[in-house]
C-alpha cells in the first residue's frame, strides 16, 4: 500500500513535536518569563505547515523545584505539556507531550477524518 | 478509527526527523570535521526509539561554498540529506530529508508491513 | 596576572551571545510571530547571571525573502542584531551581535567601569 | 580604557561554551554513542576562531543513572565536563565547565600572555 494521507498527517505531527522539543528545551527560563516563553513556542510550531492548533504548557511547579541560586533554571522535556491538532488533506492528527514514569511521552491520543 | 500500528510508525518517523532537524542545525562545521558530524548526528538519532538505521550526509559542496574566512560554517537544512528507517510493530516506515526546490524537504518514501 | 573581574564581565557576556545565538538559531518564525519571538529571546537570556539589558531585533527584510511557499522560514545568524549589557563585579560589558561582510559578528562594544 | 586583547580572549573564551552548551545539551545519547559525541562536541567547537584546544568529557555514570527504558538519555548540562584553551592576539584563556553544588558551572581558570 502506498503512502497514504493519513500517513502523513501522523508523520507531520511528529516532525512537529521532535521539532518543538529539540529546538526549546535548554532555553533559560524562570517564574517571570515562563508565560512569555510558552507564547513563543507555541507560536514558533504554529506557523509551521500544516498545523491547526498547538498550546504549550510549561509545569510552574518544577521550574520553582529546579531554580539555581540565581533564580532561573532550563526547559527540561519533563516541564513540558503540549497539545496540538494537525491536518493534512482530510485527517486531523490529535497528539500531546506529557510527562509520565519519569519520561516526556510523545503520542497520538486521535486521528480523525475531517 | 483508532490509532493504528501504522500510525505510529509514520509519527515515530516524523519525531526522529524533526529532532535530528532542530537538534543539529546550527552547528559548526568545517571539511576537516564534516565525517565527525555525520557520524555523531546518525548515531545520536540512531539511539532513540525504533530506528532502525539512519545514513546522514551532509554536502560538502555547501559547505565550501559557504566557509567563512575563519574557514567554517554552520550545518544548514539545505545541506542535509537523511535516509531513515523506523520500524514499529510489524511497519517499516522509509524516510528522508532532502533539499528540493530551494527547501529541506522531510517526507515519507514507503511504509511497508514486514 | 590572575583572573579579574574585568575579565569575568567580558567572559559573561560571551557566554550570554553564544547561547542565545546557539539556542534559536533554526526557530521557525513568519512575520506574523516575529515579536513574539523577539520578546521571548530577550526575556530567556535576561533571566541569566549578570544580564542588566537585553535587546533583540529579527531583521524583517531578511524574513520576507527567505519564506518558504508556506509562509514562514527559520531564525538565521544574519537575521540577528542584538545588544546587550553584562554587568560583573564593577564592570558593565556593552556586546552585539550584528551582520557583517556576510557574517554574524559578535563583538564587545565597551567595557566600563561603574 | 578601551577594549583590550585580554577583554576579547576572554569574551571569545565565554562565546565558545556558550555556544557548546546551547547547541548540544538535550542530544540523545546511550552508551555505545557516548564516545562519537564527545569527539563531535569537541570536533565542532574546534573549528570555530580562536579555538587552541578542547577536550570534552561525557559522564558515563550519570548517563546510566537516566537511561530511560529504551536505553538512551539526553546529553544534560551536569554530564559535561570541559576544557578549553582560546587564544586572542597574544593571550590565551584557560576555562571549563564543570558540575558543581548541583549545576553546571562554567568558569575561567586562568589567562596568561603567552
Amino acid at each position: 500500500m502506498s503512502v497514504t494521507p493519513r500517513d502523513n498527517a501522523a508523520f507531520e505531527a511528529g516532525i512537529k513535536l521532535g521539532a518543538l522539543y529539540h529546538q526549546f528545551v535548554g532555553t533559560p527560563v524562570s517564574m517571570s518569563t515562563v508565560e512569555s516563553l510558552e507564547r513563543a513556542i507555541a507560536a514558533s510550531i504554529g506557523v509551521q505547515p500544516y498545523v491547526r492548533s498547538i498550546t504549550v504548557h510549561i509545569d510552574r511547579k518544577m521550574i520553582e523545584d529546579s531554580l539555581s541560586s540565581f533564580g532561573y533554571t532550563e526547559l527540561k522535556g519533563p516541564m513540558l505539556k503540549v497539545d496540538g491538532v494537525i491536518r493534512y488533506d482530510r485527517y486531523e492528527t490529535h497528539v500531546g507531550i506529557q510527562y509520565k514514569d519519569g519520561y516526556p511521552l510523545m503520542f497520538i491520543k486521535d486521528i480523525r477524518e475531517v
